[in-house]
């Protein structure tokens, strides 16, 4: 499991022959060539993820980024924070990417053969292509993304090392917001919000939120990279959730990119948000091969923190933190849910994972043992759970709450269908969320139209 | 040596006051005001720093980041890696800086009030101040500059953690400065360079070295990381060296801005090295401090690729790439000093740190024995080597080279100076890097007039 098989090595060779080939092509070419670069550049960083996550396996476990699979009936040591690999490889993609949207207009625009002193008209080179190069001033905008996603590696990195306390992880993720805040209110400083037109006669048509705009960046970041970091404890979970936020983000982009008329001022936003997110999905998809059941390597909370940071980064330079905020609905429900035990309201066993049956070999919903009787209104509220189907509670012959089933969404599903294998549970999982995102992405753009005057997208 | 003692305690926390008062107040005041900013901002990071590095010196033992000191009489095991704590603190210190260079003139330039509608026209803000704000293009530079940094911190924890080859580790500056070639490509592209004078009826007075200046810029990278890297192994050097590096930078930029009549082109590029080196000496002189014989923590690889990129950049950036290597001679030196040993021409001993004598308590230079007789034209260079006082070398009764000084410039200078004290062995190394620094400041700035028909400084 550290070489690559001849079949393998083979493929992701020629995968990578192919995107190169790709790419250098885009240099010949004009219109669309960024969009097709980041698709090349993505089908190298699945390649690169792949290999490398082979290679360093076993140095990372030398090093003691190891841990054990405990719902596995041999459990022999696996790596751990292979997150950081695709981490890193990501932002090397990313920073090798830059020159495709980015690369100055006058050079562009000059005859060729590198007379850059020959240049034509730049009003000639904007209008009729369709994806054409970002303005020169989003490139600031661009490195401050980068700087953000790699702080938040540096820092998730620092975490998976040191295990630090879960009340500073938390803020983890608006410290590594930092940058991106920073370069936002250099360079942008617009802090206006569309209000919805119920309540314009109050608030005008813009509503300037003023520093509360920083704030809520800073808690969305926090948001997305925590909330994904909690719906995690099964193989695969952690990359696969993200691989589907990331595929409804990109669907979104690619519907709008598709219907709209070309000049729009969203259509930098949008193709702003594939150039983030192909990559992203490239080196996931890399990492998920291995992770998934049964899993070969762990992800870390690298991974769980970056791939948050992307989503966090993606809505605030692209401008769509809402349509991000109800992609993230079912994570949201899991930390509702397990409020109660994160806050400890009711007592929180060390793992809440699902517990493993080594006699049938499936998940079944782990449990929290309440030694001492609990409050008479939270065992009420158990109780009142238990009969809405949200919650498995067992009460003795006194009427005492004793036990109940753990407050996780991963633990709702098993009480709701029963033991069933990993992978199964992970599938369930994924359906549903697949299902609850469709649904979101589609009451929001039927909606919108109700609440603002125009669909903003 | 975990905690701050209070006197300690008490004088950070006055230093970190005083550091944000004046930063207050740069918020009110105009001309001035971002180096005003930047020399609180190296206040807060030295204070942070020291901080820091007290408080985390037990995570990285626990977490197996320590070494033991070969130079000592009693060999306790202290933190390894600390420059990563440095470099942390650095990026953390420039990426808050941003605002102050570069917030938007046009938002400097309201009538104030937060007025953004009623602009002053910016001509008249960029006459007649002294330390004016930089032009906003600026921005992606700078943050390419810390995009590099970050990766060199971040591939510079992954040397520290896996032990990464010598033939790879020599190459990592190279993949850290990706990020600050390629937005020169995109953002300024112009790879001309001044020929001098004599030079000039053969090459024109401007040449172009297209894809040429993209390879001396990685190369400088390499050189300048690495030259540091191998000129160390005693308490303190690595920090101190690169601290006399960049005091003799900060004073090219100081002599400079006092001297130069101000409206001049090269005025930012000195105003931009002064942003990236006075905090970078801020976290040095913190991280010296622990360092300094004796030394209670170590500066790991990390420290030393993270100084050499710092200078690469400032001398990319600042466009003053040949006074960094005239700066880097003496590592230059030992560089070619120690080739001989580093490409196995003579054997190679693991270790070429002096040796240390416990009955004297003082450094002697190591030595490398030479089992099996050396080829006739090796052994007749090293016995030449000595014959120079550049190496010393034993010699049997049958004219044989048995052993030598091991090729460092920390053993010829114990060839040289007899036996002594590590700290006198530092202090001396010192002193003569300052003075060639001098001589060679000294020397370029009469000789510039020479070779070329104005002093570009």
């Amino acid at each position: 499991m550290t070489t690559l098989s001849n079949t393998e090595a083979y493929s992701l060779l020629s995968l990578s022959l192919a995107c190169v080939g790709v790419l250098a092509n885009t240099l010949q070419g004009d219109g669309g060539a960024p969009l097709t670069a980041s698709i090349a550049f993505s089908g190298l960083a699945f390649s690169f993820c792949y290999a490398l996550i082979r290679w360093l396996g076993n140095a990372f476990i030398k090093r003691g980024f190891k841990g054990r699979d405990l719902c596995k009936l041999k459990q022999t040591e696996i790596p751990e924070t292979m997150g950081a690999v695709c981490a890193m490889v990501y932002l090397f993609i990313l920073i090798a990417f830059i020159p495709w949207p980015f690369y100055k207009d006058i050079v562009a625009a000059t005859s060729g053969g590198g007379n850059r002193d020959v240049m034509k008209e730049l009003d000639q080179l904007e209008t009729g292509r369709l994806l054409h190069r970002f303005p020169h001033n989003k490139l600031a905008s661009y490195l401050s993304a980068i700087l953000s996603l790699q702080s938040i590696a540096l820092l998730g990195i620092g975490d998976d090392l040191f295990d630090i306390r879960w009340r500073h992880k938390v803020l983890i993720p608006a410290v590594a917001a930092i940058p991106i805040l920073i370069v936002y209110f250099v360079d942008f400083g617009v802090t206006q919000m569309v209000v919805p037109t119920p309540l314009r006669p109050y608030l005008g048509e813009l509503f300037d939120l003023g520093w509360l705009y920083y704030a809520y960046m800073a808690l969305l970041s926090i948001f997305s990279s925590n909330s994904i970091n909690i719906l995690a404890g099964i193989n695969g979970i952690e990359v696969a959730q993200s691989l589907v936020i990331a595929l409804l983000i990109v669907l979104n982009d690619v519907l709008y990119l598709s219907f709209t008329p070309y000049p729009h001022p969203a259509t930098d936003s949008h193709l702003f948000s594939l150039y983030l997110l192909l990559p992203f999905i490239g080196v996931s998809v890399a990492l998920l091969m291995h992770n998934w059941y049964p899993a070969k390597v762990f992800v870390g909370d690298t991974y769980c923190y970056f791939a948050g940071m992307v989503f966090a980064v993606d809505g605030i330079l692209g401008h769509f933190s809402k349509t991000l905020i109800l992609l993230l609905l079912p994570q949201a429900f899991n930390f509702v849910y397990s409020a109660p035990q994160l806050f400890h309201i009711v007592p929180c066993p060390r793992h809440r994972l699902p517990h493993f049956n080594p006699r049938t070999g499936l998940l079944e919903c782990s449990r929290a043992e309440f030694k001492k009787p609990l409050a008479k209104p939270i065992a009420e509220g158990l109780k009142l759970l238990h009969r809405l189907r949200m919650l498995d509670v067992e009460i003795d012959e006194k009427g005492q709450v004793v036990s109940s089933s753990n407050f996780t969404i991963i633990n709702l599903w098993l009480v709701w269908f029963g033991p069933m294998r990993e992978d199964r549970l992970a599938v369930g999982l994924l359906a549903f969320q697949t299902a609850i995102g469709l649904l979101g992405l589609f009451i929001r753009h039927r909606m919108a139209m109700l609440v603002f005057t125009q669909d903003n997208w």
